[in-house]
């Protein structure tokens, strides 16, 4: 068995006046608190803190990243063991889904999903050989007796992990009864929720009149007019911010805003009641949601993040199989520069909105994004996200908007993730990039060391820790 | 005189490690077989194996690379030599021509071009002074004398080259006479036919009905319907695969998809029959037309590549006046993810499909096509494609694509060149700049070595060789 | 007090033979003369030749990439000395608002206005230590005792910064009073105005008619038709010609060309004149008269550029408080092939035409920009502009045309700047970015150290002589 840790320098520029000052500034950053201010674990995790079950379902069934791969090799879904919505027969053995994903980890070179693995593999579960078909059941097998240990179980990893701040994803309507639960543990870990009201906005989606529904019972009032609608937001706001939410998110396809006439609202919102709203109409209805988002953050400070740009549920027969987060979500170019322009010149300028800024669409950092975050005081980038949290996509952020914006305009890191234990790889990784990236400023002379280490520390902590109020 | 020979470590990052590791990789794979799964070389060419003619009509004339740019800096293409359609007077003298090139070969510094050259006039025709205007009657001379003898004969080149196989691109109504006669001849060398019916589904255009015609001829069938019209293209596809095709070539400004209900369809071709067929309809009748070509793949094994894009004859005055592939061809910004979604939601899923996507929009690579390569088993990414194959541009579609798609989702290399004697050049810049790729990550610890080697080999050899059934 | 000067290899590459290559060609380069071929210095600074009054009215409130940055910060315009158009109380102290730019002079780290910044004060200036709060003050008095000496006056730094020819920028219906007192003055240095016609093109904007009624003043004659307009714009181009101009510039939302017919010419003017005219016809109105001023510029000479993609006062609010030019612009993405193909194929093969194109959606420059000027003999590309004036930006500028379009093809470098002190800092920057990217070439083998050499000179001056014929 060869032992193949991932290498001390991984990620940093081999040239040595890089690596020696990317290594110095990652020495600064490497052990500071993570936080965590947007990704998509489950908090029941960490409410009843149950030993996770097995390998595969740790690592393999819930990250998208693994699935998509796999199956984009020809490897059915089922045969990972990714449950169908009519509950056709799945591969039901943990080891056999471990022993699949084993065989074919080689098709992970040179992605960031193999650079999380290997780090969490060694760092988190101390395997010492490098997965492949013929280590896959002892590798297996060490991670199995781990988990049963109590320092594997979620609150532990979380404490081990250093996070100082977790929050995850949750519905409009969620009762947030996990979060709850954790809150009345007594455990001390922060975990909050965020408010996300994208399937309440989705008038033309099949489940919006279910979510609708929802909203209404989790807010204690019935909701027949669209001013009815905002207050129950409203009120779910005021619900999330008591369990410790400090930021909303929101899903869109394009970040159309514009506003809509009261009457117009009460109409589409009429329609959508009645069964009749289509996506023209859907669209319309969540530019001006938009606008009522960003005008009750300016009155109750939760920070506004904007996720636009994925096509979801590309593939239908993926969608209609297995449900979405299988993997085929597609992106699309995407505009900002006039689909915010209403938003922006209602409340841009007013110093209680924060405004994070994701994009699939990497055209548009130095074309739209650094230039609006370079003038607006209420925007914020956020880190490059989903397929672009890459190492060369996270280099590619920094070179395209650091010119324009600088770096106190971005909000930091954010792991995005579902897959708990892969959370401290994905921080390491996004610290060793931006050491590496000031690193390369610094042995271009272009700033100095001093200043390089306090802006290292912005990236890794501060910046995200500010930008969310954490 | 100064021998002027390309630089062994060409293209390679000076860095050492760097430099040490992609040195290393290419040594691997600098003398492998060529793959050349997609061209435009002549097969005429290698049916006659008569010599070339002249250094000027084998390297300047039918190279539209080097036609642009010296257009571009007003050197008239007459006085290149090129023949226009009303026959006016050009250049005849070779020597003239070859001078004028000559003289302006500073322009290419730093273009794949400029490099393809030295590496052919050196490797090939063993010249060791440098193209300039002092030089070019000397040059010129050797490559007389050089073309004379029998090692410079087609195939003898070929063999040479080490081409394991090459593919032309040809008319759906191609009788593929110069492919018959290399199989006729007894030659071993394998030259195959690639399916491209472009000029059958552009009922818009004037062309349209004479192709129609042949294409009818080509058959021994009339075409009076759109299902006889689809009989035909099957039939031809048939036709095709009995000399040797493996994949068929689709050229479309937009890869637009969307099926037409059968009467549409007909009601379409019937227009079209009548000349009055507008670009609208022909847009609709080629996203038509692609569903059947990935339908009929599905049962024949054709590979499909759609080469989106570009702009044809964007300059009327040099279309009018010398005709096609004269330079005036400009790229547009190009959409997938919507377009494609009806034909990968009926076909991407399917084993059966291989279906390779190229682009001249390098926004795409992150944003939409490593993304559906990531997903699709049916995707591949073709090679950076025509503006694209470039040093700059290799090592942007690798940075761009690998950490979504990983390589081995990628389709290896497509010189797509009408310049026969350019082939190894271009193939070996390919390799030169995979290996420095591969030659970073392992310097910058995302790969080992030993992985790194059979990258190497897959980039260069492997992946087209599986991709394209070869 | 710690000497900060900025390091004599930055911007440079720090692998050894990069460096040295680089080195090596900025030093060929660094002493030549600066043309200054577009740019928005007030000619009234050179006519009067007054000192400057103050740090903060020479560096901080003229210059838009200070303001937008700390105003993204939240510091209020008003705080910065900048007038409102409705005379509100804003900071009128210059130390005030010298000292509120000092303490947030970290923003500008590795952003272009930060080197820049570095430079001016170190090079123009003399100043010694590094700018921030605690040195304000300090700062302040020395730059203040330096504008007083006569050294310091706007000619003695025209002389002493090397400019060989600077080009303002002036609307069609300008007297050119100012440039007309410089030649009167008998002073030798080239101050040249260029003929930027937008105002007299927007003919939905609400000064369009005053615009009109000056030209009309300007050229001596009542302008009640279409034709009138056009020949007034013809006499405005030889009054600025004989005034020394050699360009035109154009800036439109996009470069959409398209010819009208007369009577639809005349139809929009008419409509124009009695306050009719939309957006769109604005947008018809200028496709047209971009093909009118290539036609002129195919008679009379000028260059012609076009400035397209910016979406000028996104940020109504701080419009309507503090006017134009105060950073709320944001660009959007921008389509070329399309757009531009009218004109290209009425003048693009014309000899006498020289076309400079700018844009500020990088995505364009290897899909669009560069195979355009590596076909048609009147297009050059523009320098990177504005937001990409960078570091960064003007490497992604060459390794994105010089593949397809060579160097020979681009027009040189452009500061487009306001900030007169500024501009020997732009020029610098920009030679040692193109000294680095060669550099490299040279360290990759791609290109020779004596080609780099002539290269090197062709980027930093010959180019920008050339193409604008200085």
């Amino acid at each position: 068995m060869k032992d193949t840790a991932p290498h001390e320098d991984r990620g940093f520029d081999p040239e040595p006046s890089v690596r020696r000052a990317a290594r110095a500034l990652y020495e600064e950053t490497r052990g500071l608190p993570i936080i965590s201010p947007h990704g998509h674990v489950d908090p029941h995790l960490l409410a009843d803190n149950e030993p996770f079950p097995d390998p595969a379902s740790l690592i393999v069934t819930p990250d998208h990243y693994i699935l998509r791969m796999l199956y984009a090799h020809g490897i059915p879904l089922e045969s990972l063991g990714v449950a169908t919505r009519e509950d056709a027969v799945v591969e039901t053995d943990p080891r056999a889904i471990w022993q699949r994903f084993a065989e074919h980890a080689f098709l992970f070179l040179a992605t960031p999903t193999g650079a999380w693995l290997d780090h969490e593999l060694r760092e988190v579960f101390g395997i010492r050989e490098r997965l492949d078909g013929d280590s896959a059941g002892r590798v297996y097998d060490e991670i199995t007796a781990r988990l049963a240990a109590p320092e594997f179980l979620p609150r532990a990893l979380f404490e081990r992990f250093g996070i100082e701040a977790l929050a995850t994803t949750d519905r409009a309507s969620d009762a947030l009864e996990h979060h709850r639960d954790i809150r009345r543990s007594g455990w001390k870990g922060r975990v909050i929720p965020t408010f996300r009201p994208d399937a309440a906005f989705q008038i033309a989606a099949p489940g919006w009149r279910a979510e609708l529904d929802a909203l209404a019972r989790a807010g204690g009032a019935p909701i027949g007019t669209y001013d009815e609608f905002v207050r129950a937001l409203e009120q779910r706001r005021r619900y999330f911010r008591e369990l410790g939410a400090t930021a909303t998110d929101h899903g869109v396809l394009e970040p159309f805003t514009e506003p809509l006439s009261p009457a117009d609202a009460e109409r589409l919102f009429q329609q959508a009641l009645v069964g009749g709203a289509t996506a023209a109409d859907q669209r319309r209805f969540e530019g001006q949601l938009l606008l009522e988002m960003a005008r009750l953050s300016t009155a109750d400070g939760l920070v506004m993040q904007i996720h636009p740009g994925a096509l979801r549920n590309h593939s239908r027969m993926v969608f209609d199989r297995f449900g979405p987060d299988r993997g085929g979500d597609i992106p699309i170019a995407t505009e900002f520069t006039r689909n915010l322009r209403p938003l922006l010149n209602a409340y841009g300028n007013d110093p209680r909105l924060t405004l994070v800024l994701f994009t699939l669409d990497e055209s548009t950092y130095s074309r739209e994004l650094a230039p609006l975050a370079g003038h607006y005081p209420a925007v914020r980038l956020g880190a490059p996200w989903w397929f672009h949290d890459s190492m060369q996509g996270m280099m590619r952020f920094r070179e395209r908007t650091t010119e324009t914006a600088g770096i106190y305009k971005t909000a930091g890191f954010t792991d995005d993730t579902r897959a708990f234990c892969s959370i401290p790889a994905r921080h390491d990784l996004s610290r060793r990039i931006d050491a590496n990236f000031l690193g390369g400023l610094v042995a271009r002379h272009v700033i100095g060391m001093d200043d390089a280490r306090r802006m290292a520390r912005a990236l890794a902590y501060d910046l995200a820790k500010q930008t969310y109020k954490l």
